[in-house]
């Protein structure tokens, strides 16, 4: 690790810390919404500006290629931009209006309401995307555009990479005249300092990207306040894909290039990592696997994010491999070495994995496993017994898709986002994505953590009853000043804009 | 109680019960919304049929009067007709469209989302609605909108006109063709029926409206779970009004009249019974409580719900009275007898409220503290000190509101619901209402369990990735058969209808 950065002065008093960030709520959500898209937009350009010193540093702390990195921080400032132009937009609020009714008996009330922030919003640092899902990632970029200050919990494993990210938004505070306080950045590798931030009273909702233990902690210490905050947990998936039989069949060299990339991207760091593949036994089953293999022992092996991470690997791994009825169907030729983790192909059948409970959890790294089914009702069975998954995909021709509509329609009950015919791995930042699902994915399946509804996890309604129209919030007046999509009296109304 | 209800066979085993409401799910979900608008109307319809019966049961089971249930179950009819309306239009599954961008490196795939059914809720009937906040109440007819099934826990205090209001509902399921366990009703004065329904593993969401212990006790039972599953409590809340300098000085009179009749209304027996009254000391206020005083000893005592609900109401006001610095104001001078409440009005200084936690709590029934404050600065001590509750109330002139706009800043965080100039008891179910709030008002603030928007609690978005437009669910057909309202590569569309 380098020392190039030196750290500003650092307020480890957590207390302070959630009363500024208290008092920096209370003046920033006030500020429109046309003020706050700036504000992110500073963040974007500020983080631009140290563009190569990131990456630098970044690639020295993480491991992770520069390129990769390069392609991060674009996604991670475009990001920014992206709810910039949604909150500048403003119908993110789901504003409804239900006018006064003096004709009725008894009177109805004039009552509007709309989305308005939570208050602060503690966010961890995941080490898998230093930038995208860290600092100034999804969760703080989403709980800003909200309108809730943030104070950031750094992860240890990129502690420089976040100090000069936050930096960046210091500068943008700074430029946008946004208060002080409204991002924060908390050190400490101690469970107590995360422990702490999320039972401190003034904060009001948690994000997190990481482990299973690490989510469910959180969600604990939030358990145990007098008052229970809600906290979002991407935590754990396994991403089963199912390749339908005529697919197998027709396109198993394909479909054995694509998987064992996919497998391997990134040695396997991605939440969406496809860890589990699902077939029917036979001939096809057999040459997509000895393709895929071949794929596999091909891949060159490369070091993980921190040795935290490459330890449990290794310890997973070969816990997993002395697993009873395992086989072990293709590693890297070339052996890994340090920090390098050890690409792996292994196979059970369907009752085995049916018996043996440990098979369904993630096991965080390149590791994929077969589950040979005899059927495609056993293969069901197979699907029944998952837990809950960010993703599950199916890899089916246009017959398969007739054929087994009952397998698809099982699928989309496991995952938020079901895929067909693509690798899991590639997360857009869109509107219509999905990134969570049923537990344990993420403790709250009802929303996601990436794309630009992850700004409504910060937020909850608030109902005027009887207000003066110029005491209402904008989005509520009734000249609709901000041209805002809104229910008005029960129906939809999108004004021109 | 009478015995002219022939109960149907009822299976008390719940693992029988929670399978065919799984069953039952995997079918109704499918359904179209006119399907399920359909079935919603002819559910009103049979609850029409029986007005009668079901009122005169009612009155009998619960103490409440002909005209409140007559106008009660009146709500609950067109609730349900309001939300198939809503359903039937279709927009609120907040469906999103990002088409695939082939120009972009890399490619960017066709993403679409939208809200999808849970699955089975297990809802409990509220004692104080027996008809809209318990069997075909508020949480069953949004859980039936959403596309889940629903087991009912029957509330023992009106057991017979829960099962006659299941009758009406069975016969629904007959006339409309939908799965015959679309909807079940369960029986049992135990906490362990409650808490084996919470905790079998096909339960999606839980539907609770009652007091804080109860509330508190399910989402305990729920997170004891291997996987924890929404629990949508609305349990406490006392509901502070705050009555401004100049109102309290110019209108007296009218406020006196007004809240003696909001106080007891119902006897007291409403979740947002204004249980606190904050102003500032002095002869305005003195005059006021001595008008309201004079109105609280006028009301005649009513029966309370059940014997139950009677008791605590006793109990805790026997024990708010003996707390130190407490003045009764006024009694009814009717004394009540049996089953009947002893409406209340009692006061003490901002200074012993802010010492005792025990004012904070609420007390079900015709009870409400006057909170004395020195001051302004006082009563926004006051305001801060609270818990979350489900509404706040400023009773204010133009000039209070324009004074004390830090005071009125300060009652929005405070609740899901803030009101100008009427009282708090009355609740609209319509598209902008927020029967919500912080916790401890409910478990889950970014909800709400009356008005259109209570279906979302029994939704998740799920993503469709690659998906032929033939195999999408109608919301996310390219050619949006059913014309809602989307977001369309990032901006609103909202066809002609």
């Amino acid at each position: 690790m380098t020392n190039t950065i030196t750290a500003p002065e650092i307020s480890t008093d957590i207390k302070t810390v959630m009363q500024q960030s208290a008092k920096a709520f209370d003046e920033y959500k006030r500020l429109p919404g046309s003020a706050k898209a700036s504000f992110l937009e500073e963040i974007a350009a500020q983080i631009e500006l140290k563009r190569e010193q990131l990456v630098a540093i970044a690639n020295q702390e993480s491991n992770l290629p520069l390129a990769r990195l390069n392609g991060e921080l674009t996604r991670t400032t475009n990001q920014l931009k992206l709810f910039a132009e949604v909150i500048r937009e403003g119908s993110w609020v789901e504003a409804a209006i239900d006018e006064a009714d003096g004709t009725r008996t008894p009177a109805r009330p004039d009552i509007r309401k709309m989305l308005v922030a939570l208050g602060p919003v503690v966010v961890f640092g995941a080490s898998n995307f230093p930038f995208a899902f860290s600092t100034a990632g999804g969760d703080t970029a989403s709980a800003l555009a909200a309108g809730c200050s943030v104070v950031i919990k750094a992860h240890p494993a990129h502690a420089q990479t976040s100090l000069l990210v936050y930096e960046a938004i210091q500068k943008a505070i700074a430029a946008s005249g946004v208060p002080e306080h409204t991002v924060q950045h908390v050190e400490g590798k101690s469970n107590e300092t995360g422990k702490a931030l999320v039972q401190h009273p003034a904060t009001a909702g948690v994000g997190f990207t990481g482990s299973f233990a690490g989510g469910k902690a959180l969600q604990a210490y939030s358990n145990e306040r007098e008052k229970p905050v809600p906290v979002f947990a991407e935590m754990s998936s396994i991403n089963p894909v199912v390749f339908y039989p005529a697919a197998l069949q027709s396109n198993a060299a394909a479909l054995a290039q694509q998987y064992a990339g996919s497998i391997t991207l990134g040695m396997g760091q991605f939440c969406t990592n496809p860890g589990l593949l699902l077939a029917v036994k036979g001939q096809a089953l057999d040459n997509f696997l000895a393709l895929l293999s071949t794929e596999i022992k091909k891949v060159t092996p490369q070091k993980m994010l921190h040795s935290g991470i490459c330890q449990a690997y290794n310890k997973g791994l070969h816990e997993m491999l002395e697993e009873k009825g395992i086989d072990v169907l293709a590693q890297s030729e070339q052996k890994p070495e340090g920090l390098e983790a050890y690409p792996t192909l292994a196979k059970v059948s369907a009752a085995t994995f049916l018996d043996i409970p440990h098979f369904k959890e993630e096991l965080f790294g390149p590791f994929s496993l077969v589950i040979e089914c005899s059927d495609m009702d056993e293969l069901k069975q197979v699907l029944l017994s998952l837990h809950g998954q960010l993703t599950t995909t199916a890899m089916a021709t246009q017959d398969d898709l007739s054929s087994y509509a009952d397998v698809l329609e099982l699928q989309k009950t496991l995952a938020g986002r079901i895929i067909i015919n693509a690798a899991p791995t590639g997360v857009e930042v869109c509107a219509a994505m999905v990134h969570g699902g049923p537990y344990p994915a993420t403790t709250d399946a009802r929303f996601t953590s990436v794309g630009t509804s992850a700004i409504k996890r910060w937020a909850r309604p608030l109902c005027f009853q009887g207000f003066p129209d110029a005491l209402l919030p904008p989005e509520l007046q009734q000249a609709n000043p901000l041209g805002i999509v809104r229910i008005f009296n029960n129906k939809y109304v999108a004004p021109a804009k």
